[in-house]
């Protein structure tokens, strides 16, 4: 081993590459070692662009890419090398095993490690599901593979697998492209992180655009001509297909992590501690390969989101380098914009609600989202979710039109706090006529709520 | 006395309306009775849309009406009184005397009075400030008036006196007219609710615009030619004019109360507690004219906002009618757009931190307000302070373009909670691309500021 400690990162994406760049803010080349290995060919990209990159709304994929190898290289001294897999790690020796891109398996040894491996589309295992024409949308390269078969093939036939987040904005991109789009979900409305009426908000906005949503439908199999997807199948229906889009969501891809040794938590991510330490001294982890702390259920979740990885490869960085940080825990907060609505949600729905055990009422309201007289002004619906006895806010939804979505991080912040309703209601939000009526949306839907609840 | 109770309104606008409407839905008119004296001919307007009135944003003054006297006789029996100025109050005999459209003094009992007498505007007290063409926009009656006046006299060079939210969006209302605009300003730099490095940015906007802002210059005289206004002086100038807006503010209009000897705070507001009870037993005032509890600074200040007004008459009224409210003070928090620029502010700005005696510590951050690689991100700027010792936050501006503003709420959320900026800077805030860049443009500033302070 080096004189200088030595950190390898596994995974080239938000959260390693952000630890390495922390790690490298506070410790000089001289006094540590970085080597980042990534599987694909890029770093730091946006996985949340993609659909965007599909839909023609950015132009190339390099405008997803925030730093590519070579500055990291250049800028920070760390070595990455691209196309190269690790395939174990041995926790006793501290070394890994890697595969390079010729083939050659290296065992390189690591004083620090930091695994990001982030995480694997689940894919639905089905007969014709790695037929051409069937992609997944989790990786740049994924994103590059379908824009690029969308160029070559122009498919006039889309079906969605999945109607979450990515499965919504996939369905958007791909009839962005004017092509015929069909959604199928499993669940009694899309985007199954809102409640069911929140849902429905959705389902309308897509029907509008001309999408066909086919909830409480599930995949039994995907039909194949001459090795091409041509159609998906359901028990209701058989859907023609010239493009499949699987979006049935992710799990943290720890199976790395597990055959090591480290301990894995009940969401299948890898337990952590909120300065992100695993069970092993020196080897740490963040982004969407962890475990989080829900701070309202207080239990452990995978929540697969950029912003997140980027905050808990920070932390693990600042960490790495002798400084202090700590991550403090997720309230489940989320935005997407998905046929000109804005979808976004925190905090507990009421399912969540419900198996975390609180008794709850809810209020729900729609609005607007400037003053009524203001030009533009249009409406949007916020649902709010709080504990009986105590008032305490547990969740909110917005569904709406321009400029309502952001409007969840005021929740957010509630949340944080633990604030309880009759609280929220009387805040000093800003109002003017072009940003808000004079109760703000989301101070009616907490005051309703609370009087609901007796106040 | 009549057998049931009376409850007197005097000021028929935001506070004294909400007051009226929350006591209606718990008693009923057979137990009481509501008479509200309206000096003016409108209730319950929005006073804050003004300037769009006159810039021809909106149609007519009817849209800015929330519900008008009729509304409120029909659907919640209340005895509106328009054209009726209340001149004295008698706290000893229970009485008020007022004075109808025909002249006549009329002296009524109450038995619960509520005071929202709103603001008057601050006026130069100068030769010639009283000359046609000149004109305070504070009333719904200042905004037709002035409205009518340029529809009539087509008045091609507009100087606005003062550099507040109401100045500023009274120089944008004559630029859309396509007037030349001047705004003389006393401070450093336009709106003075910002520090002046905030400040800049908006002088900045306003003279793309073609507006052309005085800063450091104070108005001597008003010159009239014909009894016509022709001119605004400075020591530094003189500006020819055929029409002048004052927009140098408001003071809460507590001379009323004050003269009946209800107890007045030092901002010059009438004396509240959280219930909005004045001194007086049974006498509660509520909106511009009385004074908040600030949570920042823990001083008494004075804010003319329709928020405010409308949440603190909600909170009279529920009180007046048996029920338990209370209005848990302000946070500084304010909005609005000038020359498409978005500017907000909440907490205290340095030299309202200053005052109150902080040590404190700024960051400023420039940032984009979507994914930098998503159609339509742009920039905004968000400042913060933090307590030097404890890392709290003791206020924010923004300043930016489109969907920057509103996120001024999460801050005031955050103060409201008496967050520290490290807490904030590691909220789970919404992510996604066509809503902000990975890092939120708050949690970036929130975590310069906190490395700052040493974190």
């Amino acid at each position: 081993m080096n004189a200088r400690t030595r950190l390898l990162v596994v995974g080239g994406d938000a959260a390693g590459m952000s630890a390495a760049s922390q790690a490298r803010r506070r410790i000089g080349p001289d006094g540590l070692e970085i080597v980042a290995f990534e599987r694909g060919a890029h770093t730091s990209y946006s996985a949340c662009g993609i659909p965007y990159l599909v839909g023609k709304t950015v132009a190339g994929p390099e405008d997803l890419v925030a730093r590519d190898p070579a500055t990291f290289r250049r800028d920070h001294a760390v070595d990455v090398r691209t196309g190269t897999e690790v395939r174990a790690i041995d926790l006793d020796r501290r070394t890994v095993e890697a595969v390079g891109p010729d083939g050659r398996v290296l065992t390189e040894p690591f004083d620090h490690l930091m695994v990001a491996t982030g995480a694997v589309p689940r894919r639905p295992g089905l007969p014709g599901d790695r037929a051409e024409g069937v992609f997944g949308v989790q990786t740049l390269d994924d994103g590059i593979a379908v824009t690029a078969y969308l160029e070559e093939r122009r498919p006039k036939r889309a079906v969605v697998v999945g109607g979450g987040y990515i499965g919504l904005e996939m369905a958007e991109a791909f009839a962005l492209r004017g092509m015929e789009v069909t959604v199928i979900t499993s669940g009694d409305e899309p985007m199954a992180t809102l409640d069911p009426d929140m849902g429905a908000l959705v389902r309308g906005a897509m029907a509008e655009m001309g999408i066909d949503v086919r909830t409480r439908e599930r995949v039994s199999a995907i039909e194949a001509e001459g090795g091409r997807v041509a159609a998906v199948v359901t028990p209701e229906g058989t859907y023609p297909a010239d493009v499949v889009a699987l979006g049935l969501g992710v799990r943290p891809a720890s199976d790395l992590a597990r055959d090591a040794g480290l301990e894995i938590g009940p969401s299948g991510g890898i337990a952590v501690d909120a300065r992100m330490r695993t069970s092993h001294e020196g080897v740490w982890a963040a982004g969407d390969c962890v475990e989080n702390f829900h701070r309202i259920s207080r239990a452990p979740v995978a929540i697969a989101l950029g912003t997140h990885a980027n905050k808990q490869g920070r932390v693990a960085g600042i960490n790495i380098g002798g400084g202090y940080a700590r991550f403090e825990g997720v309230v489940g907060t989320a935005i997407t914009k998905v046929c000109d609505l804005e979808v976004a949600r925190t905090g507990l729905n009421e399912a969540e609600a419900e198996a975390a055990g609180f008794a709850y009422e809810t209020a729900t309201m729609r609005s607007t989202t400037r003053a009524g007289y203001y030009p533009g002004a249009t409406w949007m619906t916020v649902k709010l979710l709080a504990e009986r006895r105590s008032g305490r806010l547990l969740g909110g939804q917005i569904v709406g039109r321009e400029n309502s979505g952001k409007r969840i991080d005021v929740l957010a912040t509630a949340l944080w706090n633990d604030m309880d309703v009759e609280d929220v209601s009387g805040m000093d939000l800003s109002y003017a006529p072009p940003f808000s009526p004079v109760w703000d949306p989301v101070l009616i839907a907490a005051r309703k709520l609370s009087e609901k609840l007796g106040n």
